[in-house]
């Protein structure tokens, strides 16, 4: 017979996945329709469960779209800090963060497209918490480029619109990434990759 | 006395004012609450107009969603086209597409914010229209960076991903501009130009 805490555990489980579930059928409504119009009646229609059932495990429409922000950067922070943590050199470490969020990005078109439209709508706790996240791993790609630069391996003339660059270089990937495309996640991560460390001039014009 | 088509000339000027301002006020409706969510009487109240005068200037509320990607697009096809014709050497035709598409961002957040996030809603004709103009800008960037590698200037192994990473790059600064901010649109320009075209490798690591 099961403990207590072997049930629990179980619950805890199977209410995570389902909570899962449900954070994964908002953002597809959320990226749509729009955060704004989508009403919790869809929200019910989709996920199979009633008014009471879906505020049991989610809490609030706002609550689900703070969630959907934290199945993209909850994951990204604790990757991205380890990869900052290791012994590789600097160049090494901003490959794999190329790697890291283009993995990031293709595996959840939906909630990176919401993640990017509505974090507007976020309030309160919400809201700052998703900042602080999102500036964690801007962080962390800033202290990468910071040692490039204090090994002499990288020169930057400013640290923070490099950061904002390769985030906009990488994160726009959402907007036209297509699974069935031409470009598989690694081609692209690596073109990347060498235009942000060696750019686009020829030696001869360097 | 004025002349008739003086008259027209007249009532088109003030005409189209009324229409690029119903166009503005649209924008932000839309950056701020979704096209979704944005209901017509919204349209109505802030514009000071009734549902038939609204209709009158825009004739329906897509119009208007595909009028907003016009606003952003038009100018755009039109000055970078006359940058690509130029006589400008490759790299100078590139640092004034930066600065073109840094102006043109800057000076229309809601319109961009707009742009990036419903192009999905149009449809049809509209649809079509935007992909084709979004296309005419992406093709000219193209062409710059093929006309560089054909001078030996540039060094690209796809000039697909190169060009969408440059718009990702530059499109993107919409998440993060402020005009009270420190970077001005010319410095963030500036070094764009130089993330991209020599990337952030010091000349110890080439």
């Amino acid at each position: 017979m099961a403990t207590v805490e072997q049930e629990n555990h179980e619950k805890g489980d199977r209410w995570e996945a389902r909570r899962q579930e449900i954070v994964d059928i908002a953002a597809r409504l959320f990226a749509e329709r729009g955060y704004t119009a989508t009403g919790v009646a869809e929200l019910c229609r989709e996920t199979g469960l009633g008014k009471g059932s879906l505020y049991y495990y989610i809490g609030s429409k706002e609550r689900l779209l703070a969630e959907i922000h934290g199945s993209v950067l909850n994951p990204l922070v604790d990757e991205t800090r380890k990869i900052a943590a290791s012994t590789d050199p600097p160049e090494a470490k901003l490959r794999r963060m190329t790697e890291t969020m283009l993995a990031a990005i293709v595996h959840h078109m939906d909630h990176v497209w919401v993640f990017l439209h509505e974090w507007k709508a976020l309030r309160g706790r919400n809201a700052s918490s998703f900042r602080d996240k999102r500036r964690a791993v801007e962080d962390v790609l800033e202290s990468i480029l910071q040692e490039g630069v204090d090994r002499g391996d990288f020169d930057i003339p400013d640290l923070r619109i490099a950061t904002l660059a390769w985030f906009g270089m990488v994160n726009y990937t959402y907007q036209w990434y297509r699974s069935e495309g031409r470009l598989s996640p690694e081609l692209i991560g690596q073109y990347y990759h060498q235009l942000f460390t060696q750019g686009i001039f020829s030696a001869a014009k360097r």
